[in-house]
């Protein structure tokens, strides 16, 4: 079998099997991020993501947004467990004819978030390679009651996202600023039972908060906040890259969430129970089945 | 310019000057390992290396082979700082038309020397690239005591290594045990002043205790332990990916030690003053300065 019949997430879920790991991780592969013990009141987040050319940039792209984007999707990982980014380390594969100049490029891109956010970077290493390739691991800390994860949601809760989705392949999954603020003001302030941010699209993203928090969930299709860019709704439901939070809370703590961030976050659905899958609701409140596989999958 | 002139070591020098991060950073980028501040009686030590194909193995290797030395060698990192080696997480690059079975291998690889270390493989990430690549990020311990870097060699310091150097290509470069046990007896029972393990070659790696410690070496020809492996003197003194540990002690320290490991540590030269710079004792004692930047660089 070649593992693009299996496919990202049944890779995945194939090798988590047969990983055990000892007391100190709360929680090892299946979220966005690992969570360790730490100290008394906080866990430790790690986690890391490789980007390659060709498939999640192309040649053409200006090497700041690509050092830049290496960086931020890392601080979105740790973001969407509510945590604050700390360090980093970075690790590349260059062929040897690159110039010093896209080096540089893809280093200032980098320091752009890592001063942003406070970010130390404190590591790296160069290898070659014939296509640049660009791996990051980031630390970040959460304080114990602040941790979020896949897992909380319940049924009855509404299920928000921040800004707006789709079109991203234009220009934004280059460009996005993680929400790291938003998580922070959102984990303070008020409970939120579940939290992903969008990488592979709403609807596969959804189906992860679903599948570990072993719910369904009902989506009303006039509520997703379209981006001007979006293509159409079926590009704000299954295309990647949004780097938007997606999250729930109960019906109180949402409305109250609704009043801080009116415009910034919306409601796009509830919880509901296991057994009704993932439902589309469309504007003549049609209803439509969703495939919880779909969304960008690297190997498919 | 490209990067291939300005070579591996140029390369992470400029970068470097154009990092800052802040105090909670003990050591940035520029040994062995990343030191951060963790709790009063301990640091955290953070690194990261990647492994491509082509460069650090080869597509006839085998895969379980391939797995295990992504692990050994982020170890054999920790153990240079004289650090215990605990979380880890994996970037695997790898083409859609790979077999399961090389990944199902690639595991059981990583998960010999994970579980002989009890190290925590705490989570994943795949991506689609036209060649496999392979980085693991490490997580590691060390009491503030233990901490060796390479900054700590003084004049009059013996010099001495693990295990026999040399000819590791045929072999021993994907098979190496990393120095994890021998490390922690060393900082636990005796006073290390510098470390670091042999990756690119004795003499570059070397060069590197006495650039950071700001002094000069005088190594014995005669005293370095060559491997059956090894294909001449010259082999031991430059190819790279030993994976033995070479530090620095006191002269009554490194009598002790020599005592304690009979066989399996040698002496094989001292410590002396910067403007001697390098030099490498042959058998009729005439002497030779070797130029610090010999061994393997990625980009040259």
């Amino acid at each position: 079998m070649l593992i693009s019949q299996l496919g990202e997430r049944g890779l995945i879920e194939r090798l988590r099997r047969r990983i055990r790991t000892d007391s100190s991780v709360l929680v090892g592969s299946g979220d966005d991020c690992a969570v360790l013990r730490f100290d008394r009141k906080n866990y430790q987040l790690f986690t890391c993501d490789m980007l390659v050319e060709g498939v999640d940039f192309t040649r053409g792209d200006n090497p700041y947004l690509v050092g830049r984007k290496a960086i931020a999707v890392q601080a979105s990982d740790i973001a969407s467990c509510g945590g604050i980014p700390k360090h980093c380390v970075v690790a590349v594969g260059a062929p040897p004819r690159t110039a010093v100049r896209v080096l540089d490029r893809l280093l200032e891109g980098m320091l752009e978030i890592t001063k942003r956010f406070k970010i130390n970077l404190v590591g790296g290493d160069f290898s070659r390679a014939n296509k640049l390739v660009i791996d990051v691991a980031m630390l970040g800390v959460v304080e114990k009651k602040n941790l979020v994860l896949r897992n909380g949601a319940g049924i009855g809760d509404i299920i928000l996202v921040t800004g707006s989705l789709g079109g991203s392949i234009k220009g934004k999954h280059l460009k996005f600023t993680p929400r790291v603020k938003e998580a922070r003001s959102l984990v303070e302030s008020f409970k939120i039972n579940a939290m992903i941010d969008i990488s592979d699209g709403l609807m596969a993203d959804l189906s992860q908060i679903l599948k570990r928090s072993k719910v369904g969930a009902k989506i009303y299709e006039e509520r997703i906040p379209l981006s001007r860019e979006a293509g159409g709704i079926s590009d704000a439901l299954f295309s990647g890259e949004d780097f938007e939070l997606l999250f729930t809370a109960s019906r109180s703590q949402a409305g109250r969430i609704l009043k801080r961030f009116p415009g910034k976050i919306r409601a796009i659905g509830e919880i509901v129970g296991r057994k009704h899958g993932l439902r589309l609701i469309g504007k003549k409140l049609s209803e439509k089945r969703i495939s919880p596989l779909g969304g960008f999958d690297h190997f498919r």
